[in-house]
């Protein structure tokens, strides 16, 4: 089958590296979903406000193969071992269909745009179909979360010198904070003395990681937002 | 982008009639995931017994349609009020692809098969996904559910005739008693007299709805199953 995008969303994450691993986990991590002009009509959206979260399906734009691989290595588990593709949320499948649950923050039905939060996709992916989220059909809150309930738990800590603070505003320090206490490192490296960089909108923010606590190091501006 | 089905799901359900709105919504009808030759290897499944639910990304096969239109008439708010499509879980979409979260009953990693219930397609419905269900990102009991918030306690009561129901397996009564609950009439049709037929694998059920009551008054054998 042809799927088509019908819009795509703006979020703060240029590259890979630092996407929030699931929809929200850093709930300040913001998006706003654009519509391709043919879809640009505000009857869509009509009775949107009513929900509270959204399904999205989108595009994994930057993972496709054209060989598939029967297991993957969650950076959950370490990077090292392995499950079936299809026990996972990893982005590498035969379908690379992304599927997140986003917080609706504001509908501007005018202009055909939504604002939600959560997201954990690239900056311009491109979304196949937006759902409503139906708690009666789609909330199963006592169910086995597989692997990722053993490490649902990790947290880091995170530390910003006071004069780094200062460069930042509480959504920045928000969102910032949200994505580094996920702990984005790649799982196997775990070098103390590494200076890790993450971008988030026109940040760029460079940090260590020591035992349980990342310490931000340098603050930068620049970027494509 | 072109996508494919990597699996096909067996319902009980060989016409749309019937199919339960929602997944979830009649627990007792089951679906077994067959892959396709090319997916169809036991390490793709490795891990998913640890998880309860799973999503499926699939085809809503029957519902393709050249034209787009901005908005549908839920049968839920009768037939006649319009709301966005992206407002509701409605088949006709710009993209046909449905999203349902089914619960895991068997895993067959040999046959490389998954018996699932609580399914909501039509019999051969093409897969282009299995994603585990993560009940950190994707449960949110809490959420509201916009219109069908308003209806979701709408469920008739059975009678099923000493007669005709000796006639039924315990699966099968279990299985008819939840489909008819969840009302299948056309909306805007209600007229009393009118006998309804609803086909579950190889059954044929013939019922009347009067008051808040569904009656049934045939049961035969036969179809596909």
């Amino acid at each position: 089958m042809e799927i088509e995008a019908i819009a795509h969303i703006h979020t703060g994450f240029p590259e890979k590296f630092g996407i929030p691993r699931q929809s929200g986990l850093v709930e300040e991590a913001e998006g706003r979903i654009v519509f391709v002009p043919k879809y640009r009509q505000p009857d869509a959206l009509r009775g949107i406000r009513e929900y509270d979260y959204l399904w999205l399906i989108w595009d994994f734009s930057e993972n496709h193969r054209t060989e598939w691989c029967a297991t993957v290595a969650p950076p959950r588990l370490g990077g090292r071992e392995r499950v079936g593709v299809f026990a996972s949320r990893s982005p590498f499948r035969p379908n690379p269909l992304g599927l997140s649950c986003v917080k609706i923050r504001e509908v501007d039905e005018e202009a055909c745009e939504i604002t939600v939060s959560g997201v954990d996709m690239l900056d311009g992916t491109p979304i196949y179909d937006i759902k409503p989220y139906l708690p009666y059909a789609d909330a199963h809150p006592e169910a086995r979360g597989g692997f990722s309930d053993v490490t649902k738990e990790h947290a880091l800590s995170i530390r910003i010198p006071a004069e780094l603070e200062e460069k930042l505003t509480p959504e920045e320090r928000a969102a910032v904070t949200g994505i580094l206490k996920q702990d984005p490192r790649t799982a196997f490296i775990h070098d103390e003395e590494r200076v890790w960089g993450v971008s988030y909108g026109a940040l760029n923010v460079r940090f260590r990681v020591r035992g349980g606590e990342a310490e931000i190091c340098e603050i930068t501006r620049g970027g494509n937002l």
